[in-house]
This record gives structure tokens, sequence and C-alpha cells, in this order.
């Protein structure tokens, strides 16, 4: 079995947190919080076993306004790339007490691409995976690039609001270009801080994609932010592909402009075309407003953030770019 | 202010249920308790005010685990036809309680069109609708067909799982053809009882819907409800055109046909096909794995309900084909 989208899984000794756990005192006490929940940590295999069961130490019940329990701690099973079915913390859920889920029973001894995906806003323990004893594991099927592609952002990169774990933007666009992904969105956090500028440009990866403005105070504040931080990345990484996204629409907008949504698209926008004007030419733009725009106000809930159909969107419109930046053949 | 999707609206003396309080004892409980959450309802009209604000009385706190307290208890406003928030119940709700919130506030003195979609799993008073003491009150733009379409059914008919009001695949669809409907989904109880064709036959309806069979319990029990329940709407309605849906793909059939799904699909076909030979020129079927079929599992969440991807697509293809049943131009 393989963990993925977990960069520091083994140096955690197994945990599933999203952060080096060596570097915990550096990080801001809610980004650690946060980075319990193993948003875009998947396990996969394949297996002909003929049942697939699972054991979860949740460390307490659901509780989000926004997020439902599917959404909030399931940990979806998709097998052969088609969605099967979700466990999720009850009612009762503390540390100590375990859940088990039986995904399937009784089917058929085929050898069947498991992939499960991790809870997106909550902390998890797996504490085991429930095979026939007999049952034959082997290796996933390879991504079609070897290195992840790596989000860095806020509560709608962590995956706010699907309506489970598989349908965040990652997970749907991991499946259609079968790559994989690191998610480090940070709900309500994604500043752009250099710590995580550090432990992002830390990855080897694919690509790099920024998904963070909309947690900054002010315009300001970003643009001390961003410009340092695609630096960090670029220090590390001369040639990597950088997709830099401006923030999706916002349901108040579609009451006026909203000056520092506005003045952040302008600033990322100004810092990129800086980098090309230099003579980078691994950095593109994306206007989020091109995934998620004024006509596209059914995408959202609560207002800020994409419901299902918005991921859905948002996911569409990155496969295409990302292909191109990264020679994915999307006809196949 | 007119409250549209509650036929017995004023009948009830102003409460929000979505069946006769009359007949309340001719209903099985759960059914008349479902009939307290005004799925469909919608409050619409016409303002230049440049406030808009709603006091709502909850009678307990959200507590769902496949939807949230969006999903749920929201009352989602939009605007001109655009999505702009939702109120929705809080933790600390009860009978008695009240809930303010003000969807917006200082916006220009423009004519807007006002509608509230009122909350799909959750009963609601609403108490008072807030404007400027000297704003202008006008009748909500007309419908392109004048009577509503009339759906009824089960938890996913009722909404589930929706993220909010205006997204069950009848407000979609409402907003897309312009139409006007009233939701008669009970979750887990629609089985297409006699009281219930009663219901469904007594309004005058541009259209009926029936998307009901998965609440029952077998084949045969649909077998006996299925036709007599067509029989009484025809019995009042000779030429209103009725759409028949088939149930929609299950999660679980991704492993193997499931026969009671498989046998319900056969037998809505052959019951409509029956009065289509008897020369009934009004009745269509729509098979519901056209809508969501196997290759649109992401639009699941939980197995078996819709999530906002589904939804949406279930209204895209009901779209067309109610748009022509009743002659709606949608080229428009």
């Amino acid at each position: 079995m393989e963990v993925d989208g977990l960069p520091w899984y083994g140096e955690n000794g197994g945990e599933l947190f999203r952060l080096p756990a060596k570097l915990k005192d550096t990080y801001r006490m809610p980004v650690w919080e946060l980075a319990q929940s193993p948003s875009g940590g998947r396990i996969r295999f394949r297996t002909n076993s003929t049942t697939l069961a699972i054991r979860l130490e949740y460390p307490e019940p659901p509780g989000m306004s926004n997020m439902h329990a599917f959404g909030q701690t399931g940990v979806d099973l998709y097998a052969d790339g088609v969605y099967r079915g979700t466990a999720i913390a009850g009612r009762d859920a503390k540390a100590g007490a375990t859940k088990e889920h039986v995904y399937y029973k009784q089917q058929p001894a085929a050898l069947r691409e498991i992939t499960l995906y991790l809870p997106l806003y909550m902390g998890v323990k797996v504490q085991r995976i429930g095979l026939d004893p007999e049952a034959r594991i082997e290796r996933a099927k390879p991504f079609s690039v070897a290195k992840p592609l790596v989000f860095y952002g806020t509560s709608i990169t962590q995956g706010g609001c699907a309506s489970r774990s598989g349908m965040s933007y990652q997970a749907i666009l991991g499946r259609t270009l079968n790559v994989d992904f690191v998610n480090l969105g940070f709900s309500g956090n994604g500043l752009g801080e250099p710590e995580l500028a550090r432990a992002v440009a830390s990855i080897d990866a694919a690509s790099f994609v920024m998904d963070f403005a909309q947690n900054n105070p002010t315009v300001e504040s970003l643009t001390q932010a961003y410009g340092p931080f695609l630096e960090a990345i670029r220090a590390q990484h001369a040639d990597t592909p950088i997709l830099v996204i401006t923030p999706i629409y916002s349901a108040r907008e579609a009451w006026s402009r909203d000056p520092r949504l506005d003045g952040m698209r302008e600033l990322i926008r100004q810092v990129a075309a800086r980098r090309i004007t230099a003579g980078d030419r691994h950095i593109e733009i994306l206007e989020g407003t091109d995934l998620l725009g004024p006509s596209r106000g059914d995408g959202l809930v609560d207002g800020t953030h994409p419901n299902d159909l918005g991921f859905e969107w948002m996911a569409e419109g990155l496969a295409g770019r990302l292909a191109k930046m990264l020679g994915i053949n999307m006809t196949r």
C-alpha cells in the first residue's frame, strides 16, 4: 500500500499530518492544527480482496456549519476510478473510540484499483484496513507524472466545501489527469508565511499551484508575502512549472467590485508578470474567475466556498491548463 | 409578496406546510412531519430596498449527517437570478428563539427581483422580512408558464443532498426555465400512497413529474402504487403532461446490477408504456440514468443522494425535456 499526498508521512512516523512534525514549533498554532486534517492524503493499492473494510479513530464528532459529516470527516472509496462509498465519523466520535466501516463484501475476487481519500477537515487515525486473509495486495497503477502537483492555499484549497473527500478540486483533477497531488490548503490561514513557503519549496514537485490570497487581511500583507513565496520556490526549483491562481469569484461581488479581491488579483498578476518579464519561462497565470466567475454563482455555498458544482468547474478549468503545462495528453 | 410552491399556504393560514393541514390525519405521521419542511417554497417580490433582512424561527438546531446547516436549514437569497447569500439555523435554535440575518444593506435603491428559497429539510417560521420603511414592493416577474410543475417523490426530490435550498434540482430548473414548481418529495417516504396521489392530483399543474420508486420496499409494493397514482392524476387532468422518471443510478450499482432498482425501472416503463399504448398522448418516460447514470458517480454523496453536481446534471437533463413538453423556448 502507498500513502500519497502526505510528503512527510514516513518522517512523521506514519501519522497523517500534512506538515513535518519536527518543524511543528515553527508553524503558527492554527496552521499546525489544520495540518492534522489529512486533506489530499490517499491510500492506494490494488487488491483482489472480496471484502474491504476500514477501522478509523476520529478525535471528535463532526461539527461544521458548512460541511456535513461526509464532507468534513469522510473517507471516500474509489475502486477502478469510480466512487463506491464513504466512511464517516459518528456523533459519538472521540479519541480512543474506533469506527468500523465495510465498504464492500462478497464481491468477485477481481483485481481492483483502490483509492481511499482521507478526510478534508478532521484528523483521523487509520488503524486497520480489512481485506480477505489471502487477498493479493499489489502496487497501485503509476501516475501519468511521477512527481506530485503541490497546491498551497486557503480553505478552498483544503477542500471547503466539498461534499466528500473525493470531490475537492484536486481530487477531481487527480482522477481526470491521473496525477498525484499534495494539498497544503489551510482554512483561514493561507497567508503565505515564510515557513510555509519553505515547506512547499522543500517538496520535489511536478508543478506548484499557488491558490492563496483571500486569507490575507489586506493587499499590502499579500504583497509582503507573495513575491517572496515564489522566490522561495524558484530558489529550489529553477524550471518547475508554477501556476498562480487569482481569487475566484465571491458572492458579494454580485453587488459591486471588491477592492480587496481586485487588488489581490492585480497584485498576483503583477508579481507573476514581473517574473515572466525577467525571463521565467515556467510560470503562468490563471484567472480564478475563469474557473468560477460571476456567471457561476450556483457553484458557491455560503457565498465564499465552492460546492461540488464549483469544484467540478475549478477542476475542469485547471485540468486543461495543467495538462498543457505538464505535457499530459488528455486525448487518451 | 407572493409565496410560491406551497399550494395550501393560504388555506393553512400562512403556515409553510407542504400539505393541507385539514387533511393532516389522513397522512402517515412521517409524511406530515416532513411536510413541515417547506422545500420548494419561495417568497418572491420586487423591491428597491437598499436593505434586505429576515427574521426566522427554527424549531431545533441543524443535525443531519449528509446535509450541513446551509443545506438542511438555509434560506437562500437570489437577487436578479443570482445567488447572494444564505440565512441558516444556529446551534442554539429552538422554538420561540429567533434568528435575524441581513442579506444586504446600503445597496443602491434599484428595483431587484427577489427570490427567497425556503429550507429543504427543516420547518421554519418567517416572522418578518426587513426592508427600508419607504421601499417599493412590487409583484415578482411572471413565470414563463402560469401554473407550477408538480414533483412527487423521495428524499432526492425533496432536495437531499443539495448544499443549499437554491440548489435542489427543481430550484435550478426553475431558474433555467423561469417556471414555478411544487416540491412534494418526502424523504424515505415517497411510497405513492393514495392520499398523496389525491394531494398531487388536486393541484392545478402545468405538468406532473413522478420521481418516486426507491422508497418502496419492493417492486411489488411499487406496482401496487404506481399505476393507481397515475390514474388519480389523469382522472383530474386528462391532458396535462406527465413525466415519469425511473430511478437514478446508485453507487452500489457500480458493483452489480440491482434487481430491485432494475425491476422498479422496468415497472415504471411498463406502466407508462401501457398508458401510451392506450392512447395517452401526454405522458413521457425519462430514464433516471440519463440524468445521473454510472458515468456520473461523482454526482453522488453517501452513495445514494445527489450532491450539487448531481443536481446540476439532473436539472440540465430535465430542462430540455420539460421545455419541450411545455412548449417553452429555451433559445431565448
